[in-house]
């Protein structure tokens, strides 16, 4: 059995072929650093990972953490691989040199990270949490608040959480229900229950920061009525506050990360500080939305990566059965991998795995772009693309990276039914994926209900042109120019899709988003098909220009799951993009008594 | 939570009005039984399963069966389950009266089997399994043997096991080592080890009967030199055979089932008997292939049916957001069902479930006709078309049950990822179906390299001719008409694909098969799209017939499922065709060293 993390020469090639990720050296926040930062960065993180984070893996999963009414207590791996990656400087990372930060892109922290994720995404999950927790603290908090906790927040010895969900309430935030009263000091008094709160409690740390949503007695209802709260576990008498751990969740998956239920203010309320200004709390959420929906891609993409890699080396070491046509009992048995059917399972896991990963990698650099790209010009045109495509970003890795880890059990048959292999843990780690973050569903009425048309339509003309230009370029080279046949035709589909749905939904509401997340799947396609077209062409001039021997297997391997990807995962959109257009009204028209 | 099991509308929907049940009464093996008798059997499967299977259904998954290197332990509650399915007679129903059996048709007693999957699929393994191992001792074992072991197989005092499966070969059986040596009294002793063997140890009953595939010293190697053992766990003194439990396999799901790895022969050789002759082992197995895969089949789509009515009674309840257009706050939330996006994956469930349901009925019909219709060629033809379907009666409902298990996860959102509810559990054991009793890629080869010309393509030839009756008759019928026509196309593309790649297999057998997994699936929609029609057009003609309140519901049901099916599912096998009548050669063609 393998113990590889994900591969170096995949990485390599989404970083600086596909992607032209030393260009960011040129920006004055990247100038102190080189191409050589970038390696020593990936390096560390994979070292790391294989050091603290993947031995656990599997113990993680099986004695997941548990509560006994008074404390919760996960195997002492965890706060191992916590104090490892705090102390690289891996929670710090993305900030400036100045707060203690390394001051490094985007897309180099999402590639470091996809070396945890592939290692123990459980166990990561703390660090992930906590970065995005601080990255409120950062972007939105006061300065004395920011004091107070951002340093420890970086540093590992507190960790965060983001408390938004409800017993009641799961996508629909708005109507949340915990609610927070003026105290005299300024500070606010919290009541109420969440759930699904990961991360919300454990032994891992000094202190744990909630970073809750909740409404400010009177405040309007609905989504303009929620406000965005810092509540510490410990008060800073190092006192507990008045949250109370009611109870753990028992995960299918993700069993090192705890699922908790959590009660404020079971006594006289739990002591929050507002973060920011009243009733903007989603919308502060919603600025890091982007952040968190590629980080859960992300993982999706690497749990398909990693099922892919696990596939492919029983693949390769599994003697049985033998050829059509060559029967004789007395001949050696073949590996499995030179059976066809296992070949076809490894190619959709290739074009799933390694799509979704190049699709969650180029997303991260149109953030970077958004943030960083020299000319506001380029800065607003980055963040109108990335936040049309989040939608498919985050949907396109998460539905299909579950289908690739299937796929990895069924790749090793019985084996991959039974916990003495990591391929049933991989599925069901990542059937977590298509869950959080945001449901296909919801995406799907994102897209075509808001993003395709925000700022007047800005990113999704962007996208047309950006893929219409690299169907031109393709088209000049003999060993592409099908390739871009099909996206080119793919393309026109999902052209007239829109427009058509443009029309339904301005027609009917109701009735024009009915089949949003057929759409959203039909972009996505698209659009991870656009990725595979660039790939292929890489890959097509890099053999054109001599590569050899292992490196031109490499490339030969990109162009044929390009193939397979236009052939087998592109065109059946037809059919998808004609009950698109027709404005298909079976879902609509169904009635809950019919069922 | 609901605690209902399946359905009984929908299961008399399926067996008195898609098939004509009542009719077998007319047969001389069911002259003594009437209607009551068929309702009361499934009355009692129902009882049983619900007082004694379903309660541990969950506990069973969590305490799975432990081995102390001694001893294997079940909870408790799985020898109650397995004495009153004993008790009702359920191990010895289709069995002759005479000998000691209720002499039940096939049909009924599958349609029994649901209830008692759908209430806990890994505690009804046991007897699933002993039924079948049961079925091999009965057909072939000589009259001394039968004696000996058939009754208590019957009564319950003994279990059986199918040790099929060694460490070194899993779907290739033609390379089983495990070997058998004559001994002077007639028997053989055993040397070898088995892996996978579900039930291949526990407390449940006196003994365990294990039929053991082994290959005679000096038989021919490969598929020819496999014959039939029975291997009971304890001899006539009740001394222990020379079968050692050499330990538990930690599965997935179906844990309550013990998975296990045994070693026979560690001393002096395990004692075994002969069944039938040499070298017949493979042909014995293979005739009990098709009841083996219908119930394999069975399970997967009752554990998709039991997805879907979980999911569809917490659609019911639970209330979250608003539908689009009505977004004020202050109205209340609406129930998720009415989410049209939510409606969609209930009806994929719907279409999944009661399509896989049908088709294991059907099969069963025709097991049930080609045993006991009254000519031998309805009995031919019946068993002609049964052995061209399994691969699909195998493969779609393992692979679309799977799907809705997975769709029921989706519909709970968190709720369906936690241990709390029982939809996570539903498809980690739904997981197995797709692997045992052949993979899809196994059943493709079967199919296309196989099925499709036995007997001179009798079975295909009838398979055609019945679907073009069906499209006949609701052509019209103004409300099926449309889906006649979409079934029409669908046959004609099916028919392409076959002629293509028959040429194609006949030039090349290892290029021809490359997609025989994708005609599998082709085939198995159009297959299910057929009952569908025929759904349809019984739902449109009892709607015509005055159907009123839950009844024109439920048929109004049927036929928005089976419009959902012809648009959705079946439409989408356009492409599909292309790439089989083109010969797509990207998988074939993929080589090793490329990944």
């Amino acid at each position: 059995m393998t113990d590889q993390l994900l591969n170096e020469r995949e990485l390599d090639f989404l970083l600086y072929e596909l992607l032209d990720t030393t260009a960011l050296l040129q920006r004055p926040r990247y100038a102190e650093h080189d191409r050589a930062v970038f390696d020593a960065t990936l390096q560390t993180a994979r070292g790391i990972a294989a050091e603290y984070f993947a031995p656990h893996n599997q113990k993680g999963d099986q004695q997941e953490p548990t509560f006994d009414g008074e404390k919760v207590r996960l195997i002492p791996e965890t706060r191992r691989a916590w104090n490892a990656f705090a102390e690289a400087g891996f929670l710090a990372a993305h900030h400036d040199c100045a707060d203690g930060g390394l001051q490094l892109p985007e897309v180099i922290l999402r590639a470091s990270m996809a070396y945890f994720n592939a290692a123990n995404i459980a166990t990561v999950a703390y660090s992930f949490l906590t970065i995005g927790a601080a990255n409120l603290v950062k972007s939105f908090a006061d300065d004395s608040l920011r004091q107070r906790f951002l340093p420890a927040m970086l540093d590992g010895r507190f960790s965060g959480t983001m408390a938004l969900t409800e017993p009641g309430q799961g996508s629909a935030l708005g109507d949340l229900r915990t609610s927070a009263r003026p105290a005299a000091d300024g500070s606010y008094r919290l009541f109420g229950q969440k759930m699904f709160i990961s991360g919300g409690d454990h032994d891992l740390t000094e202190n744990i920061v909630h970073m809750v949503l909740a409404r400010i007695e009177s405040a309007p209802a609905g989504t303009r009525g929620i406000s965005l709260f810092l509540v510490p576990k410990f008060l800073a008498d190092r006192t507990r506050n008045d949250v109370a751990l009611a109870g753990l969740l028992h995960k299918m998956g993700y069993r090192n990360t705890t699922s908790t239920v959590l009660n404020f203010g079971e006594r006289d309320g739990a002591v929050g500080y507002l973060v920011g200004e009243p009733n903007k709390g989603l919308a502060y959420m919603f600025q890091m939305m982007n952040e968190a929906r590629i980080g859960v891609a992300l993982g999706a993409s690497v749990l398909a990566y990693q099922s892919f890699i696990h596939a492919l080396d029983y693949a390769r070491e599994r003697p049985q059965g033998r050829l059509p046509g060559a029967k004789d009992p007395l001949v050696p048995q073949v590996r499995i991998v030179e059976h066809v059917d296992v070949r076809r399972m490894l190619l959709q896991q290739k074009v799933y795995a390694e799509g979704s990963l190049a699709l969650c990698l180029y997303a991260s650099s149109l953030f970077e772009d958004a943030h960083t790209a020299e000319s506001a010009d380029e800065r607003q045109a980055a963040a109108d693309l990335l936040d049309l495509l989040i939608p498919m970003v985050k949907s396109y890795p998460s539905r299909y990276g579950v289908i690739a880890s299937d796929i990895g059990i069924q790749v090793l048959g019985g084996s991959g039914y039974i916990r003495e292999y990591p391929l049933e843990q991989y599925y069901r780690d990542n059937r977590l994926n298509p869950i959080h973050e945001g449901t296909e569903g919801i995406h799907g009425l994102d897209l075509l209900g808001r993003k395709l048309d925000q700022r007047d339509g800005a990113g999704y003309r962007q996208f047309l042109a950006l893929v219409r230009t690299s169907i031109d370029a393709a088209r000049d080279d003999a060993t592409c120019a099908p390739l871009a046949h099909a996206l080119g035709a793919a393309l026109k589909l999902l052209e007239q899709a829109t427009a058509a749905l443009r029309e339904q939904v301005a027609a009917d509401a109701n009735l024009g988003l009915a089949n949003a997340t057929a759409y959203l799947d039909l972009f996505g396609r698209v659009l991870v098909g656009w990725l595979w077209l660039r790939m292929a062409l890489i890959a097509s001039r890099a053999l054109q220009t001599g590569a050899t021997g292992g490196e031109a297997d490499f490339y030969r391997g990109k162009l044929q799951a390009a193939r397979y990807f236009m052939d087998w995962e592109l065109a059946p959109i037809e059919a998808q993009a004609r009950l698109l257009i027709n404005g298909n009204r079976l879902s609509h028209d169904m009635q809950d008594r019919w069922f």
